[in-house]
């Protein structure tokens, strides 16, 4: 039987807030057995770039990011976050390591084809070196990604959190029985946007299709759904959707999807 | 008989210079064996804190790490400079991985104590987790330290990247026989200053007090090698003082150290 592993992804809504990254990563820290901690980037890079007078570059309502931008989510992310985290994980006795893909080559990304819209340096995710996240598992350390990638000729690219954490997850399937946890601000995926009790607990391949049918998943939750259910497609064997506090309170509401 | 370890530090000089940086990248990469890599910060810090209108702040002529000085020294230090020479390491085949102390808790170091005067978050260096640095090396990844330490207790602490080399080499002689390479602008330690062929090749403990009664070893050189010695005394077994390119070729000039 395959160990388990437990992936957390959490967003920025925590990582923007002081105490309540502090009480996330208490959770993260007690959490027994096998796991990984992947980080969005919340608001600090954001302000950087202001701070600097940068002007983020938006094309069709998204951001581009250019030279100097790639600069501020790798000093942001990769720095400040990352090792913030990491410290503090260490300060609660998680042997964390912080990582960004370039870090032991363990994800690697190819700087996005431009079709219609030119993103700069943003990165497609190719696939991770599971050995070396292996290696600092078995070597009792806790590896903690930051969303910064490079493409393995000496590139560095802005990637998107959850699609690290499900490439991830995907890739340390065949070793481990993983589970994918999603932490965002709601309870779950919800029947009713403004009741965050009208959680779904339980959604299946077939479960999924009538609740898109039926417009209750919709917007901004599909990419997510789609990319969880691919991932189940690949050997993940559980998703767990919900607020930051799912992983030390089982008790709670959550969304839990299967194929 | 222990395996060879090589534990290069490049300084500031190297890192301002992006052709320079590249060339010494691609020496690193292409020397055998196992390596570690240890690297300064460079003028980058001073421009950002200058671009965000931050006043560093000296005291008897040195500088105070206050709190946004630690996070301008944390973004380009771990995330900035770290990443990228990662990378740029990764392009040329070397599996490297960048790590700031708190990762892994590879280097625990201490806020330094006020006496006369409160250098801030500046950390001094208490020791090394050899055991997780030997899990890197092993597993086939080329550690590369940022001058970020931790107090363990969640504070990340700017240090001094001769000490965290020097720190590393002293923890790593008990399971490698530790060759310490001090990269500078000169060709090793010179009898006349101006004279960069000057170069005294080797300099044992006893030779070391006679250069320094004779005031031929003075000023910023003297902690430097004052630190160089104490590693041998604690088991690195040869210390090198040379220009950048000392690691591609050994038939150029460079000081040589030894008990």
């Amino acid at each position: 039987m395959k160990e388990a592993l437990n992936i957390v992804k959490v967003g920025g809504n925590v990582i923007n807030n002081p105490e309540a990254l502090e009480s996330f990563l208490t959770d993260f820290a007690a959490m027994e057995g096998n796991k990984i901690l992947v980080h969005g980037g919340g608001k600090r890079a954001t302000q950087l770039a202001a701070d600097l007078g940068i002007e983020a570059t938006m094309i069709g309502g998204r951001r581009v990011t250019d030279e100097k931008t790639l600069e501020i989510v790798t000093m942001v992310y990769a720095g400040l976050l990352n090792k913030n985290i990491t410290a503090t994980l260490q300060k609660f006795n998680c042997n964390a390591i912080g990582l960004s893909g370039a870090d032991g080559n363990t994800i690697q990304a190819h700087k996005r084809i431009v079709k219609d819209i030119d993103y700069g340096f943003a990165g497609d995710v190719d696939g991770i070196n599971a050995k070396n996240i292996m290696t600092f598992i078995e070597g009792g350390m806790t590896p903690v990604f930051c969303a910064i990638t490079h493409d393995t000729k000496g590139q560095l690219l802005n990637t998107n959190a959850d699609t690290i954490a499900s490439t991830i997850a995907v890739g340390m399937s065949d070793k481990y029985e993983v589970s994918l946890i999603y932490t965002f601000e709601k309870n779950g995926v919800l029947t009713s946007i403004d009741d965050d009790n009208s959680v779904i607990t339980n959604i299946n391949s077939e479960k999924y299709e009538v609740l898109k049918a039926d417009g209750i998943i919709a917007d901004g939750m599909l990419p997510k759904m789609e990319n969880c259910f691919d991932a189940l497609q690949k050997g993940v064997a559980e998703v767990i959707i919900g607020n930051p506090t799912v992983i030390a309170n089982k008790e709670q509401l959550y969304t839990s999807l299967t194929l």
